[in-house]
């Protein structure tokens, strides 16, 4: 780079380094260097806009003189990235009294006006920083008039107690100086860190021959790119101002018309197809020069198209993905590319129906986005109303104060869910979030009446039970009535990255499913397995979960193992189902880990059920569930401690699989069940589970004369696991990471309590990230690479794996991958984006994040 | 010792190992080689008993020739140690047709029958293993009737089909094979491994000649030691029979007399006071020679007396510290072999009135020994009724389903408090232990009735309040009526041994102190310093117990401040009188670390109690107080978090804290505070709370025109804080382990909630210790020692300690030292055992646990 000169001509390098002359610079020499028509421009080093701003001038004459004589310039900036900023594009620089007489022969005398007075006012208020308000008045349409212009110069030189000036070098080393300067400002700078930016990001500078769309011939400017920003398909999308300049097609009030004829209106299409194939023609060319479809500032000089500059196409995240797996067939790139073209996170927006961006949203509440999709339903405020309203094929969006597990069988059949309160970790988003349902919490400012029925909200508005609402759990919003969507595709495009990522994907991905609907979607989206099913997910529903009340609230074991008779059959048929949905494929089940007071009943109508299905005055029932609540549930009689203090229920589990087992593997492939404990924090624990299960296992055997055998492991959830994993490893066939609960330990931090504070934190910096999304590395993951070393130094054959929210999100999964597990396992919504995330680590080959995802 | 033979002829050698032929061998060798009359004994050696248990005969012929033609022997076992029990004495080995003649002569006819009908008994049940019942109606008293001998020998001879063995070479050989199987059995195994013995521990064997204590003359047989058992004071205690044999004078039923005449009826000092004085002057000797007080059992032989067998005198933990200090004082053992002869966790009972071990105890209801020591009052069942009894002056006990926060003030007036709920870390059991408190919790078999004001026993006896009961916290059991106490005494010996202890304790012991009594207790106990006051249990009081509810029950910044302000000179006396009391010691001062559900009000009353202080609704309080309701307080908004969120409570303790370092130091030394952070997880939250801290001081130091320092650092208690401990000391002064919290998390486990099945885990095995009580060296010690190597690292100056109910705990001490921790800190109770532990770790010079406390 040492030889590349302080001021660079654009087009003779096809690659000129961004970390040198910045994105822009580098964009505009290749598109010159495919023989577009780009103006001719020249690129100002980062080292030479540095010295500017302290200073220290280039020869801004020798520069000019390139352009000829009185030439007419732009100024554009040309950061690292685009998302970076910069300050903005300076138009009509060399604009003077001369060249502006000049213009009035060749534009007439109103276009000329309009350049010169508008270049007076830029030039004032952001290189000379007048106020802005001085020139209140002098619109366009004003500063066609000759005595807008004299007044514009007039107000300069009263401000400024010197006339405008005109020597065009003297402007242009004043415009130079000026974005040199903001770009070291303190805002900027604070702005553009937030955005990624590295402390030391520099700015490069392109100064370039105006081209100028006034003339009396085909003239003006515009926008224009050729695939359509919500779905990435080939159309025509942009803007065009007739006699216009720069930007000017955009800009809020202006009467543009549109580049294609689909729209209304006078569209460039119809006034002068031939430029718009022409611009067909330069986009296919820089789509494949620049490898990715891009954005044209373009301005038509007479007839004579010019391509000011360019920027990536605007996209969704649908139209992303579409885009990559369109260049890669087209080998405009790689595969590899592709995968890294497309941010795993954004996934989840192709998986669920997405508010139509162009739709009217009557948003009455905002809230936290809690769980992405939208959904329009009617109002139910109970899970009884929510089944009633789908007994009637009604769909409903269930309205809560929060959610308790009473409400699960009501979000299985709601569309969505809106509650009041709750953080990004309430049972609400949780429940969510694990059923791909789209959900809002904590939304604040609606005020709930169970007796009356209504939510009414801060503005007034009152909804009664019935009213259509539809909630966007993408942006975290609730709106009145029913919204235009968009709806998922997981066909096409997505298939095809899909099939690309799990290529290239070097990990195992599995997904945590309790039901067979969970099962199935994850074997659609290809999974390794289940990885984590946890068994008590499967009591939620309505019949079940009066059983398993009556197990939880037995006196004695008699008592229990009646209630457990009654759940054995239940049992065994999910697993078969589980079994048979996955052919073969591993599947890991989570012993019995209730969090006891989820499945307490807590209103009155409840208990009273209870007391009613166990033939128990309803004082002894509340009596009971007295004595089974807890001061810290989290950190109480959970997992493996009540496997070992009510062995029956264990003993009943490990029954309903084996015996599962004998039945699925008579239908199909051998079944090989892996049998995970939960909670663990002494290996003495594993082995007294051990023990029993291999007794409920010989005992099937014998009944059904069947062999089989089953792999038992370790859920290492506590900072305690942790640390032990190599006693642990040494009797188990795998250690699966809950992250969840390995966080909460490790932090001190109940999920359920933190939402109070964890904006707050992360806000001031205290947490870098949601420890909850984020893997902490520094903390959790530390646990997990000595426990890593430790279980494998035990027992080298040992499967490690992460399961949890962990096991979906991007960064975590990079750094399951640098630790070497075998697989990650996380909700079936969010496989793809654990595939994706995984394939791009992998094409990677490090788990740098800071590579540019949007531009190779 | 190789050329130690199998069968040692005692006394020949003073010290005979005891790994080889177990303790009593060496302890009858000892006092026959001070010349004591113990009569002619050998001892066969562990390896030797061991072929005799796999059939390898020693020379029995050859051993019994050295007693002597047709002598009668004991044989003795001679385990390792005492403790680890072993199979009992057999007498009068020798006994036949032969010698029974002799006896007869000798000692008469009844006498003689009735050792040979005693000993065909013995021999048959314990050797021939015949069943006891068959033998059922020969009493001593029968035997002396010459049936009764002839029916013995009959049994015999019916039930093993042959005569009774004449041989005494071959009934010694049957008695030995006997013994050394019994102890081979895996009963005997599994209750020696129970009381620490290791898994190889062997067994050794005492051949004796019988002095028989049945003939004509002075003769019979008895106990004697020469110390109080409960005080440890110099006195005579024992018991004699006349014409018995062994301990017959301890056996139930047995009409047998003492031996001082402090008692009534006869004894042996007025029937033969040579005899006591002999006894007397041979405990002396061997008090100087086994450096220790014994316990003789002796035989009087025809006016001769024999000391057949001793042991450590019977001692209370009050009489071990006396007769400990008092050897060491006489010369017969060194101060540091006196400190390790008393178990530092018996200290507590010490410092505590105890239960007279001689009065009779009605006792109504059994529990938890939860905090240690005894006291008598009037029930009460709230703390109102406490305040008022305490109004009156009458002693009373507190008696509660559970405790909550609001108890707490009427602990404090409270003797004592016996609750029905919980466990050994419930509410009520940590608070009595911090306070001295003698405590019974999870009485579950009592009935309580609030409104009728009743107790009601397991038994049907009722208590209403005012009744007298007795609590005894050091056993776990509540008596009715009053009960004959022994007062601590913490002058003479213990004050004695205290200074001893102080001077080999080489690591700092402070302790925890929230209040001036506290503080007071402490520094009599001569500690270093506070090492850790809760400023939040400085709250408890009732008047401030509102101003509280009012800080955390604030809407707003404003409100809260309000409440702050009125705090803060509350806060500012407690500081000055801590200050004032520790003369210039370090006081380490936590900031606010509520858990906010013990300070929100439970009750309907106390509700409507801080409603009108508050002028709130009550609806409005109820509302709050559910709002702040966590679903895991343990992990909730605690400690820092609270202290960013909400700065101004941590900007008034600190502001106290400066002001009261002003006030404090104008009267005596200069005082530096320590101030430090509670429930840290990242180094940022230290930073942002030190920033603060900072410019309070600054503050308080230009308002008062005074210079001060302090030093601030860091409570570490989550996991993450002890990972990231490198980064916390770099900015640290010091970091303090709260245990107590690292534990729960590390586990991921609740104190408040193990209860329910820590007994069960600890009986299973599952944990070999309740980890709340003895540090758990595997996880939570690792982490400690983790922590430890990088905090020193990152700042070879940070002050490491602990503090929490660990840090009074010997063996965790022995940790801290081994780890190097500079102080450990623990409640004031606490202190003495800390100093005891910690200078006996020192002496030892090692963490071994296994050296054995009583006997050097």
């Amino acid at each position: 780079m040492s030889d590349l000169p302080p001021i660079l001509r654009l087009g003779k390098n096809a690659d000129v380094p961004v970390a040198l002359y910045g994105a822009r610079a580098n964009r505009l020499s290749k598109l010159r260097s495919l023989g577009l028509p780009v103006p001719l421009a020249f690129g100002l080093s980062i080292p030479t806009v540095n010295a500017i701003a302290t200073g220290q001038m280039p020869d801004k004459k020798a520069l000019l003189e390139q352009f000829g004589k009185r030439a007419i310039v732009s100024v554009r900036s040309s950061p690292g990235q685009r998302a970076w900023g910069g300050p903005g594009t300076m138009l009509n620089v060399g604009l003077n009294d001369e060249t502006h007489a000049q213009l009035r022969h060749r534009l007439g005398d109103a276009a000329a006006n309009v350049l010169y007075c508008r270049f007076v006012q830029d030039f004032s208020v952001h290189v000379a920083k007048l106020d802005a308000e001085a020139f209140d008045g002098l619109s366009d349409a004003a500063c066609g008039q000759p005595e807008s212009l004299a007044a514009a110069l007039a107000i300069y030189q009263a401000e400024m107690d010197e006339p405008f000036p005109q020597d065009p070098v003297l402007q242009l080393g004043h415009v130079l100086r000026s974005m040199a300067r903001a770009w070291s400002g303190t805002t900027a700078r604070i702005l553009r860190q937030a955005r990624g930016a590295p402390v030391d990001a520099g700015l490069g500078l392109i100064v370039q021959r105006m081209a100028i769309g006034l003339g009396s011939g085909e003239s003006g400017a515009g926008v224009v790119q050729f695939v359509k920003p919500s779905t990435g398909e080939s159309a025509v999308r942009g803007r065009y101002l007739p006699k216009g300049q720069g930007l000017d097609a955009m800009r809020a009030g202006q009467v543009a018309s549109y580049i294609a004829t689909d729209k209304r209106g006078t569209s460039l299409e119809t006034t002068s197809p031939k430029t718009v194939a022409e611009l067909r023609k330069f986009a296919e060319i820089a789509r494949m020069g620049c490898h990715d479809v891009l954005r044209f500032e373009f301005t038509i000089e007479d007839g004579k198209t010019w391509l000011l500059d360019a920027a990536p196409a605007n996209r969704s995240p649908r139209a992303a993905v579409q885009i990559a797996v369109d260049l890669a067939l087209d080998g405009a790139i790689s595969r590899k590319s592709a995968l890294l073209r497309v941010e795993p996170q954004n996934l989840q927006q192709l998986l669920h129906p997405q508010i139509d961006p162009d739709a009217k949203a009557p948003i009455f509440v905002r809230g936290l986005a809690a769980s992405p999709g939208a959904a329009t339903g009617r109002i139910v405020f109970s899970a009884m109303a929510a089944q009633a309203s789908a007994a009637r094929e009604e769909a409903c969006i269930m309205v809560r104060q929060e959610t308790s597990p009473e409400d699960i069988r009501g979000m299985h059949v709601a569309k969505g869910v809106l509650t009041q309160r709750g953080g990004m970790n309430s049972h609400a988003a949780l429940i969510a979030r694990g059923h791909g349902l789209p959900c809002v919490v904590g939304a604040s400012d609606i005020t709930l009446n169970f007796k009356e029925k209504t939510m009414t909200a801060a503005d007034g508005q009152v909804f009664i039970e019935g009213d259509i609402i539809t909630v966007d759990g993408t942006n975290g919003v609730a709106m009145s009535g029913e919204v235009a969507m968009v709806r998922p595709d997981l066909t096409g495009a997505f298939a095809t990255l899909m099939d690309w990522a799990r290529e290239f994907c070097d990990i195992g991905i599995r997904a945590n499913a309790d039901t067979a609907s969970d099962a199935r979607m994850a074997r659609s989206f290809g999974v390794d397995g289940i990885g984590l099913c946890r068994t008590e997910h499967m009591f939620f529903e309505e019949d079940r979960l009066t059983v398993m009340r009556e197990m939880i609230f037995a006196d004695d074991e008699a008592d229990r193992r009646a209630a457990l008779d009654r759940l054995l059959p239940m049992q065994r048929g999910d697993f078969v189902e589980l079994f048979e949905i996955m052919q073969g494929l591993p599947v890991t089940i989570r012993l019995f880990d209730p969090p006891l007071h989820e499945f307490l009943p807590h209103s009155r109508e409840a208990m009273q059920e209870l007391a009613e299905a166990m033939d128990l005055p309803v004082s002894q029932v509340t009596a009971r569930a007295e004595d089974l609540t807890e001061f810290n549930p989290m950190l109480g009689m959970r997992g493996v401690r009540l496997g070992i203090l009510m062995p029956e229920i264990y003993d009943m589990q490990a029954r309903a699989i084996f015996e599962a087992t004998v039945l699925a593997s008579q239908n199909g492939a051998p079944v090989v069940p892996e049998i995970m404990i939960p909670l663990v924090s002494a290996a003495r624990e594993v082995e007294l589970v051990k023990a029993r299960l291999d007794a409920v296992a010989r005992e099937v055997q014998r009944e059904a004369g069947v062999d089989f055998t089953y792999r038992m492991g370790v859920m290492v959830e506590t900072p305690r696991a942790a640390l032990r994993s190599g006693e642990l490893a040494a009797n188990s066939a795998f250690l699966s990471f809950g992250t969840n609960d390995l966080t909460q330990m490790t932090y001190g931090l109940s999920r359920d309590d933190a939402g109070r504070f964890m904006s707050t934190y992360v806000n001031l910096g205290v947490f870098p990230e949601d420890p909850f999304h984020t893997l902490d590395l520094e903390g959790v993951g530390e646990l997990l690479l000595l426990a890593t070393e430790r279980g494998r130094a035990a027992n080298p054959d040992v499967v490690l794996s992460v399961c949890g929210e962990h096991g979906g999100d991007p960064t975590s999964i990079g750094f399951c991958r640098a630790a070497g597990f075998d697989y990650v396992s996380c909700s079936p919504f969010r496989v793809p984006i654990a595939y994706l995330a995984a394939a791009q680590s992998a094409v990677r080959g490090t788990n740098k994040q800071t590579e540019d995802l949007v531009v190779t």
